[in-house]
């Protein structure tokens, strides 16, 4: 089985990580492409950037139509509806897997994120999918992105100072780790506070394995119709 | 990996069907662990069939300790909080991985069911998952459960009108099939109707495996904590 | 007119308590009979002993056919559904009994129960109502139930000091006392905090008296149909 | 006990038929005090009439501090919330006694009222009270308030075609009458098509004997605290 | 283009000043009409205060049937709907329309009002109107409405500290202020804190502008259909 | 006044429709610059084409930095959020503009839109505003956007035929056109249908009008934060 993990924005070492991160959540059969677009923002924090990564990202699922299962590793879920107008796989993206997964293992969960910019675009997603009801609260640690890439110490104090205010004042029996580059933090996190840690990269990669081994394809009908051929000016 | 499988109904025949299901969707090495109560309804129609067949249910978790995780092959979700809070591994119900599946392969999807007297149970797991607008509309094929086990063409030709009418008039976009002995029509539905079918047993069981993998578990805080040691009269 | 109140939980004293209050609160030619299983767990707290309690409950509702309504005495509102498909007498749980008495007495209420593994259960079932958004917070005490049967003061404090605290940040305007052993604290309650605090089992008692009078019965259609019979293995 | 029922329209033989109504639900002890204002609207269609008629309404009830519980009788649930303001005693509406009392006995309800103008407003209520997911659909059956009063068969037939239509079509397992003047059709139709007819006015009448034999009160913290007393120009 | 700007109350010099607002938020070509009601409370401080207004508004609304559009300048949206039975003309609420503007403004936005007794009436609007969760929360300020009328530097500071803390603990990225009285208070918090201040006299004559020049009206059929002729007794 | 009108693809004919449509609805001394992106797709037509359209959009707000206030001419509010962390002054999207008005001027609206596979994108966006429960239904009328630029007399039918059933199925008291290339259809519709019938072009003009004229911005704290500065490879 083949899987496309995408990146969407350039930071080739934060592209490393998630590989990295998507090769440990997968079975032994399974080939990881991780990837990202060649051109677009460093990092992805608030809707300007996503919006200006999405045909990067495109254009990375267009020059892979052999995947078996796509995952869209930003915890925004930036292109994810654009994406599956071009692919009958799976396109999963990792702030939905962590939700859909968290809804399942606990009664509420919270999510930490990056820096307060993104909060928005994260709840509205959750508003979308319906789990809005489900997730407790979103937090921001003010730790941004690229941060996260030079192992700051710090960082991984100010996630863990929220993850303490999720579980004391939220009643969070789970935590989603709000960014692709939290993903090595996970397991750590699990052991210190003793609850479900979620990372996005590990489940997006696991549920897109699922989708795919017992064959299940992205809609084709409706909304992710393939685009009508047409000029583009 | 060893995943417990349980049929709340103690039809054998059904079992075993579910039983091929899962091995058919799980990965080569894993192990399905596929039974069903001792004791309980035949079938599972409707809201006193779910609540008499969970005492067993729950006595088939606790004699299978050492599963990595669970799926509670009944499509009404029978039991599945209750169940959590007896293991730390994932325990996943049909009814719950088809709508969470449903929900990302495409923008709306209906459900095609058994009995109308089931349909209410299913609209109100929709609500509490938060999935409810996200399902165009809960349908009732007026196939009862077992006749799905005599392999009755009729019954076949009955859910297939109910799917012409979940394309056609709620728009869905994608199908999942809301009955566990439904298991074995999802791929040639698929075909027919050239949408995605889903089939909440494989869902559940490639969900359960991802879930396994990666290494997640039930949260232990809150509504699932383990139940208080006390004397059973 | 005969009601039934059912408290799902074994403990005698419990029964005997929910009793006296359902006498204080029905009419003068109401016949009471307060019950409980033969067996089942001690105390109701959380989801596990929800399940296992409901065939016991389920088998007085079916020794008792000439009740004209019944009134299932746990917060959780166990096995109501399954209840109503034996019965075409009204069914009441004491949890929805409150929040809807309390959604026309107030414009939004809190309700205050006893461990926070009980409130996700709570929560869910508002969800499902329709009443979450009427609802400004579900708090846990920290009293288990069986303390509130030793008359602890200490317990009273608790629960106290959790409505203050209900008035002050959730701004709520009534309270429900979210368990059916706090029923003979809500008088003192209501005089000590000066607005309405709902005893759930007087609250259902008083609506199951007046459901009867006026020849209400549980729907026979749909969800709530008797169930097929079928052979129990 | 000393109910007062309140009309807000002036037609004195719809206070009449509702007087009646409210002493067939009532328990032999209890007085009803039928009444309407002296100025306002004939019948109340549509939202004019409805604030046009609760004046009248709010000076009916200052004129009975001594009642232990208040019912508006207008489908609308004209006025409620002023009407709270004026007093501690409990104030329902027949609306919201139907809405609450259907929600109980069914898993779903539709309502039938009279025209299509008054639509809106019920369904705005249950959207606020929170029970609109309960509601399967508002039906008007185009039958005038003012054409209940003369007794025109035809009115019955329109108002059975569409309960027919409830049944078949929303998959209703309860109708709620939607309009006091069809309190004396409730019985033959719950007769006719075998499933729970509530009628508003007996619901509201028999609620507001249960919540005052257990001594509740309206919450006189926050929106329903009494007027600020100032001059009124 | 004539606008007819309603203060339901009774206060000249609030009329005056909501007046003199909406001169400067309209087009040099607008005649604005302000005027109040000749009866009715001298402030609208809850439920109670509302409906007894609501008679004198809609005597204003039929006195003045050459409106272009229509502005109701408390901020419950007091008497909106039977306002609207009887003109074609757009009638806005200044409640509504500071609402759907800062929904368009920022992600999620605060209220800041005058009593916690009117809290209550502007959550269920928000409901109704569908933007409850564009709102983090409805804050009370403690300064009743003839205060603001004043000028007391005291009520600027309880003002000003409900937006500094809806900055800081619910993350509005705007604010709505909640009653007329405040609406020349809007400019200088905007500096202050650094954000949009709504003022919804402001933002309701510029929508009455906007939907006029167009050519808008108010709907006509259903809910907003002219009253049906009939007797007023 | 400069309001800056994008039409987000790159069809001529339709930005000159467009900017003809929002010069009619603004006001004498407003001057629209309506232009559309250099690249791009010739019409916008679900996600994938939204997802390309959108940087060459946020080229243009960034080329007109002195716009009062921008207009996006798509109905499916493309790259709104992006744009609005671009600039102070309010951004519009013709999809919310109408969807805000027309739930103020009507009970409940329908949307009549143009292909099927449009439907999701505008139902998601009824969600995360807060409108869903206020539009009764998105309707296709399977006319493509560019048939509308040939004048088809056929394409009006086919909407027309989609207004009927609006407002005889869906009880809808107005209609909401669903494509930026419908504009010149509004009038007549409305005198047609006699109700209510909104361009989103003309609403979206006179709304930011509105908000420009009464001094309001777009909010720079949380979502719509300026970009950080940082490398795009």
């Amino acid at each position: 089985m083949r899987l496309l993990v995408v990146n969407p924005n350039t930071t080739a070492s934060m592209t490393e990580k998630i590989g990295a991160a998507a090769r440990r959540a997968a079975s032994p059969g399974t080939e990881i492409a991780a990837t990202n677009p060649r051109t677009g923002p460093v990092s992805i924090e608030g809707y300007y950037d996503e919006a200006i990564s999405v045909p990067g990202l495109l254009a990375v699922v267009r020059a892979h139509p052999d995947a078996d299962a796509i995952v869209v590793a930003c915890f925004d879920d930036t292109g994810l509806d654009a994406a599956r107008c071009l692919t009958a796989a799976p396109v999963i993206g990792i702030g939905e897997a962590g939700f859909h997964f968290a809804s399942i293992l606990s009664n509420k969960f919270s999510v930490v994120t990056t820096l307060s910019r993104s909060v928005p675009a994260i709840e509205h997603n959750l508003v979308r999918y319906g789990l809005a009801h489900r997730c407790a609260r979103v937090r921001a640690s003010d730790v941004p992105v690229l941060d996260l890439e030079k192992g700051d110490p710090d960082s991984r104090a100010k996630i863990a100072r929220e993850i303490r205010l999720a579980i004391d004042e939220d009643r969070a029996e789970a935590i989603v780790l709000g960014c692709a580059g939290m993903t090595d933090l996970a397991a750590s996190f699990a052991e210190e506070f003793a609850l479900p840690v979620l990372d996005g990269v590990a489940c997006a990669v696991a549920m897109a394995e699922a989708m795919a081994r017992i064959g299940l394809k992205t809609s084709r009908r409706g909304g992710y119709a393939p685009p009508i051929a047409k000029p583009i000016a």
